[in-house]
């Protein structure tokens, strides 16, 4: 098995992380046909069918990898990225290489089969406990320059399994995207000498449109430009660079705007495929002293994007980054506003 | 009804076209559930299931929307974009809003039921002659700033439509995509003082692991850091910033490395999805005398993308921009040569 590998598309700035390991899943060559796996690996009692856990919320007189754990994460068997090799690129004649260094992780959101938005608030604040668990230790790993936080519900969305559960992929590069979002918050700031993301929750307020749900600490709106069918975003009230910041009382009120997000695009879609993604700042910025970092702590914050899939991302979107919505968020957030939900 | 709008992503750069018409699409909300259409509306004698023609290669002798042509091209019946508006933008609050101006049109490939490259490379190169007229043509129109022209061949490529069609979108705006790319190629030139497809050219050949087929006009790779599965590239050994200076011997070979890559495709991949892209210069390069088109002109190729798709984009992907890919591109260029075609 040969290691994995990232290579650079010279024109796009972005990269492609080769794994053969991958190819190991049994989905892959056969999207078309998958169907439900009669075994379910992430279920109390199956411990011993995934790698050893990394942490878990479990009480305190359960071994780990036995029953009893809440929340449990562990390598993912299928992994992307290794954690072995050198955060040093190097050329490939005239293109660009590097090992395939990094970390990915699976986040197993409950010992239940029902999705993660049917489980309690607490249950969701503590997922998302575990996220900001992981991100502090995988922070520690000076190779490591981004995290990527993600969730794929549902076949439509990249889910190969049913049971609920999100994954970390640390990598060695900050990703072009995550670099020009950043980079034109800080433009932004530049020029305004305003925040981006404050002067966003201002004019929405402000409007009054967009919004789907709020409390104390976030917002949630459908995206002026949203990308996909009834897109949404959370922003949190207090603007900070990395997620990892959130206290627990952020935790628990981000856990409530998450499900209750969730919950009413199930009622208005027909429980629909989703993403959830967690956009967060080039570590860096919880590291460094470099006026690169400290630019990012001041004008960057993190947030939440969740995007429902119900169709595919066609040739168009491929050649162009453009989308096409039929949907304009203001008709979406009124939608969601609108569900009552039991 | 009410007027599509583009509306742009601050952070990401890129814009969403927003076509309330699109919704009237049959297979709109309900993805999962298409089903192969019981009727094609691009059949020879149901020439009035679509807009009035735009363009045909037809007979002398035969009426336009009637039976006899060979290609004909439409306005598309649910256009993300229509010809009327401003090209100018201007400010929503602290957005950017403009006219959803621009050009949506269908080329109808052939019209027998088969797929594009089971026609023959004569027909082929009929459908490139075809997507030529159509760019020199709306290349007129100085409101519109790029063409974009693509294919999606099955539902997992984004297709609705059975009968093989392509569809060409005229934009109001340069994507981003486009544009980070053509800066790239400019940046490479400003370093190396040479041109970087004249560069990849010359390695691949030099390299020989990624290349799958070649004619005397036309070279296809695997690309470097391939994106999809079994993803393709076709590359014009005469550097030219835009595809509509082929000459008709080069569409006739165009045609000929398209469809023997397709077919080679479908034999190896059992006839996956595939999504074509021609990824072409902006209008400017073939209207202005600006330093900036001329820097296009002379740092700038077209090319085409092939991409089968045989999963979906999932968090990761969006989230970051990255692809994960389980097949390097000199293990896909192996199969793929390995073929023999009938």
């Amino acid at each position: 098995m040969r290691q994995p590998e990232l290579r650079r598309d010279p024109l796009r700035d972005t990269w492609t992380i080769f794994s053969e390991e991958r190819r190991r899943r049994p989905s892959e060559y056969k999207f078309q046909k998958t169907t439900e796996a009669l075994f379910d690996p992430f279920l109390p009692g199956q411990e011993k069918s995934t790698p050893p856990e990394i942490f878990a919320f479990r009480p305190a007189n359960t071994n780990p990898n036995t029953p009893g754990w809440s929340v449990r994460v562990v390598p993912n068997r299928y992994p992307a990225l290794r954690i072995e090799g050198q955060p040093e690129g190097r050329p490939d004649g005239i293109f660009d290489l590097m090992d395939g260094l990094g970390a990915h992780e699976v986040v197993i959101e409950t010992p239940e089969e029902n999705p993660l938005e049917d489980t309690s608030q607490e249950h969701i604040a503590q997922v998302l406990a575990a996220w900001k668990q992981r991100i502090i230790d995988l922070t520690k790993d000076a190779r490591f320059q981004y995290i990527s936080i993600f969730k794929n519900h549902g076949p439509l969305a990249g889910a190969t399994l049913h049971h609920s559960h999100s994954q970390i992929i640390a990598l060695p590069v900050v990703p072009e995207l995550i670099q020009r979002m950043c980079h034109n918050a800080a433009e932004y700031h530049r020029w305004k000498n305003r925040h981006w993301f404050r002067d966003l929750i201002y004019h929405e307020e402000k409007e009054n449109k967009r919004i789907v749900f709020e409390n104390s600490s976030f917002m949630v709106l459908c995206p002026y430009a949203s990308r996909f069918l009834f897109e949404t975003a959370i922003y949190p009230r207090r603007i900070s660079a990395s997620f990892e910041t959130c206290t627990t009382h952020e935790l628990n009120q981000l856990a409530e705007a998450l499900q209750i997000t969730l919950k009413r695009l199930n009622a208005t879609l027909e429980k629909p495929a989703y993403n959830i993604n967690l956009i967060n700042a080039p570590l860096c910025a919880m590291r460094d002293n470099s006026p690169a970092a400290e630019h990012i702590r001041q004008t960057w914050c993190w947030h939440i994007e969740i995007t429902p899939r119900l169709g595919t991302l066609a040739g168009f979107e491929l050649g162009t980054g453009f989308h096409i919505n039929t949907v304009l968020p203001e008709e979406a957030a009124r939608q969601l506003r609108n569900v009552n939900l039991p």
